[in-house]
């Protein structure tokens, strides 16, 4: 809690989408006085059920506000909720900054109890209901202040990092967008270009995908209209970025039409082209950081083949309470029309033997 | 064991790498008779001793040969092993099918006894350590056979496929490498050209990537000789690919040029494209198999608000067995330490209201 002193007067969240819900959860649960405010009633009242505060504007200035509206409202509501709380500090959590610092100061909004932020971590779905308290551990959450933002606003903006158990990483506004151009917003344009393939292709050939596409698609299935802002807001720097990309591409095509033509298998210059793009991909990707930003997932999975038949996962679930052992999280893989399918249970790593046992004991088909 | 009844006198696997090893493991494991050989001694003492089945040639001609060398060398190997054992069945494992037909007939191998397969599976990482007896359970096995190929020699690799716990699928082999175009080959050259973009990007941008661009890159750790030798084979097709998706992304990158300039931002036109790429994406996405390839995810979802504690789970599958309602799959939403969380439960579409009253009946806190 000490952490969280900073916030000892409480903190309004304006916009209960998922980043807004997970930063209620977070704060609430570590003890901080937590407002609620949303345009959609709804999903105000779904931040609240989940537990992430009291609906409504607090009577006293709060020590902090957070503003997770949609893109476009953000600089117009951070000058709003400045003029009604004089002494609050304001961080806006959008995803491209530079823009939303110009139109702060062009509104004329006190810079001095500004500051820009940015967690980095999302899900491929929006909404209050993704929300999770735990969205933020051990990532990176880039604030942006400017030599006019105060010390205590920055001091405020920084407990809220730590209250979520999130990474402060200071960085200047324009750095931060060129960033995100790099590992966010170049990555979507990508796999929604990828997924976009699929929509007019015929059902027998989708039929066979495997993980690789699922996993390079994942992110296609985020929000269009957030999607659109946030690209539209960091164009000039996306622009860059795709440019650099599609030099490699147009090599790759030109290097794919020598080698698709009569003898061009053994055209040389042309594999080169193919495995020294491969060859810099694997370079590249082994320089991101890794799961979790860090921290890595501390859950062993048991792996149980199950038939699909009702009542299945319900026997699997209760045979693990018996055993006295939380089951964290679950996946279920599953073939269509195939009576068999393997469930993987995550649990701590010191009762995965447990249940291994306790579930062999009453029969289960345990591997692994 | 009925299923590898067609295999009883044994499989040659030529060449343990991760996918010939992956085969041996999941045939030795049902008891099958295995050699194993490779040009590499260490490789093929790897796959013995993950417990794949013995080194050497047999001395009777094995049921069928399973040759899972790298891919320019399958054609040769194939009608050579064909020329060692006279009444085996041969099946290759190479990802791209037309071509290794063409040249094993060009090479007058018996096409009788020759099939192509492709086990949709992998990992990013090649190598017999890499393998597992379970790398193939619940996947599609492409089985390419042509008018030539005879009914034992089908019976044989269905066996083998049957055996490693794969779904077969039956497409010709021009149709699968269209397919695996779309589906695997174009994936891996845009997970590679992103990765690429990091190569020679700042540090302090680097560190700023989270999960989305970590999972649209994932595949980028491929192996460039295998990849260019892949892309090469299938190149016309891979060709066809990139040229309908480099429409795409030449419309945003004039999308993006125009929203980039003063007062660009505007520019419904502009925007229309990225948001129209985006929600084609999204759909597209959605028409991908579930994991381990399948149904596609049609799944309602219902969300019920749990609380952390032990039975939780086990109460809530309880409560849809009594309603009479299979959950298909699920989805955990926990934050750890955190005391509530969100369960969705994913029910066919006409089971969600269904079950949502039923929940609500037993006073859990069902939402959405």
């Amino acid at each position: 809690m000490t952490d969280c002193l900073p916030l000892a007067r409480g903190v309004l969240v304006v916009g209960t989408g998922l980043i807004g819900t997970s930063v209620a959860l977070a704060l609430h649960s570590r003890g901080v006085r937590v407002f609620l405010e949303d345009a959609s009633p709804a999903a105000a009242r779904m931040a609240k059920d989940l537990g992430g505060g009291v609906i409504g504007k607090p009577d006293e200035d709060p020590d902090l506000v957070v503003v997770a509206v949609p893109p476009p409202h953000v600089p117009a509501v951070v000058v709003e909720v400045q003029r009604r709380y004089v002494s609050a500090s304001v961080m806006d959590l959008a995803s491209v900054k530079s823009h939303v610092l110009l139109e702060v100061e062009t509104l004329k909004g006190d810079l001095s109890r500004f500051v820009g932020g940015h967690p980095m971590a999302g899900r491929e779905r929006s909404g209050a209901v993704q929300a999770r308290a735990d969205l933020f551990e051990g990532r990176a959450w880039v604030l942006c202040p400017t030599d006019m933002t105060s010390s205590l606003t920055l001091e405020r903006a920084e407990a809220v990092v730590a209250c979520c158990g999130a990474d402060p990483l200071v960085v200047a506004a324009d750095r931060h967008d060129l960033g995100v151009a790099l590992v966010s917003h170049l990555p979507q344009v990508l796999a929604s270009a990828m997924a976009a393939r699929l929509t007019e292709a015929p059902a027998d050939l989708v039929a066979l995908a495997g993980p690789g596409v699922r996993d390079v698609t994942r992110i296609a299935a985020g929000d269009p209209e957030l999607w659109t802002d946030i690209l539209s807001a960091n164009a000039q720097i996306v622009l860059g970025e795709l440019e650099g990309l599609l030099v490699d591409l147009e090599a790759v095509r030109h290097a794919l039409y020598r080698l698709g033509g009569a003898d061009g298998r053994a055209d040389s210059q042309a594999r080169d082209v193919l495995h020294d793009l491969i060859l810099r991909g694997g370079r590249g990707q082994a320089r991101l950081p890794g799961k979790h930003g860090g921290r890595p997932t501390t859950y062993t999975r048991v792996s149980v083949v199950v038939t699909d038949e009702p009542g299945q996962l319900a026997g699997l679930f209760n045979a693990a309470d018996r055993a006295g052992i939380n089951v964290e999280d679950v996946t279920i893989e599953h073939a269509a029309g195939h009576p068999v399918g393997v469930v993987e249970l995550h649990v701590q790593p010191v009762a995965a033997a447990d249940l291994a046992a306790a579930l062999l004991a009453e029969g289960w088909n345990v591997h692994g």
